[in-house]
């Protein structure tokens, strides 16, 4: 076997990862075969084989991949003085994810929102895969709650503000939006910030509700 | 053929719609079959065809009765004076919408959601539904833009806050904590509670970049 070089061996593997998200996304993970996923990447099964024993350790590897950028765009923006509130933040991630992944365009859609409605439907019946996203979820939550911390160091939000549970409406909001994307195609960065901006803007109401005052 | 009372065909409706949720829910909209339907209900062939034509139609009409009681609970909200703000509000309609469809159980398991990821992922793939759930989504932004209005009227935001991109952005808050409840299991309402409460009370670092002094 002639020795190739390991920027060969990581643009190769590249290759197959965004093959395999293509075929993944456009067609779902069960209708996938590994055939489709060959033909997409136009190489021998010798070639693919080498690097994913099939689709559940491509699939895998796709979603570890994305976790970890997601992660990173959190982790850097919590160092930042002062930290990017939501309404900037979040429409920020979605561009750098876009920009990241540009070879995961179809015909000019990006398609990484409906990979990741793929991965959702499969997960709830693959324990592995499941696994993979517990993992991951947990990380990025950890992230989202240095980013709660931040902003209280920051002084733009209460110091008694529940950081887990904002790290879970925060990730729930983009999981949503990546759902209307796939589902209803591009939205403006406009109207993510414009939108986070009036709910943040919202004032209670229910002051007489309050955890403290019950208790 | 014997004559039965409408409330005996409501009833059978009813018991075909959520047998066929559940096993769209379990197994996903492609690897269920009608066969699997009629053993989950436990009828013959003829009993459920004459319901309905087949699993396209079954999705459709599953998905448009949900989209009505989600689009019922926001326009009685917009009706209260003052209305219910975000964070008290979107756990009451998780909450009603698990108490509306209590058939949707399996094994002590909400299932609700994982069928809303069921049915995303099978969207992408099919038009018909696809306009369905577009429909569906025109209806419940209208919803959330009333109720923006009447938080505006209570003088719980301000009056230029961007309506239809704050529903957008309830509405993905929604979708997104579905898929959280699907992919990792039960949330307490207070999280939700507390999570929306943590994110409203950010305030923004960033006056010089907002559009009416951008312009």
């Amino acid at each position: 076997m002639a020795r190739v070089s390991q920027a060969h061996l990581d643009a190769r593997r590249r290759q197959i990862l965004d093959g395999a998200a293509l075929c993944f996304a456009r067609n779902g993970f069960h209708a996938t075969s590994m055939q489709d996923v060959l033909k997409e990447v136009d190489l021998s099964a010798g070639a693919v084989y080498r690097y994913f024993s099939g689709k559940d350790e491509l699939i895998g590897a796709i979603v570890a991949e994305v976790l970890g950028t997601v992660r990173e765009v959190y982790e850097r923006a919590a160092r930042e003085t002062p930290p990017p509130t939501p309404d900037v933040l979040i429409p920020r991630t979605m561009a750098q994810l876009q920009q990241e992944r540009p070879t995961l365009l179809a015909d000019g859609t990006w398609m990484f929102p409906r990979l990741m409605l793929q991965v959702w439907a499969e997960t709830v019946r693959n324990e592995e895969l499941a696994a993979v996203l517990r993992d991951g979820f947990a990380v990025v939550r950890g992230s989202w709650r240095l980013l709660v911390e931040a902003y209280k160091e920051a002084g733009l939000m209460p110091a008694d503000a529940d950081a887990d549970a904002m790290a879970r409406v925060m990730i729930a909001f983009v999981q949503g939006f990546a759902a209307q994307l796939a589902l209803f195609g591009p939205v403006p960065e406009e109207t993510l910030r414009d939108g986070l901006r009036a709910l943040m803007s919202v004032q209670r109401n229910d002051q007489e509700s309050s955890p403290e005052q019950r208790s």
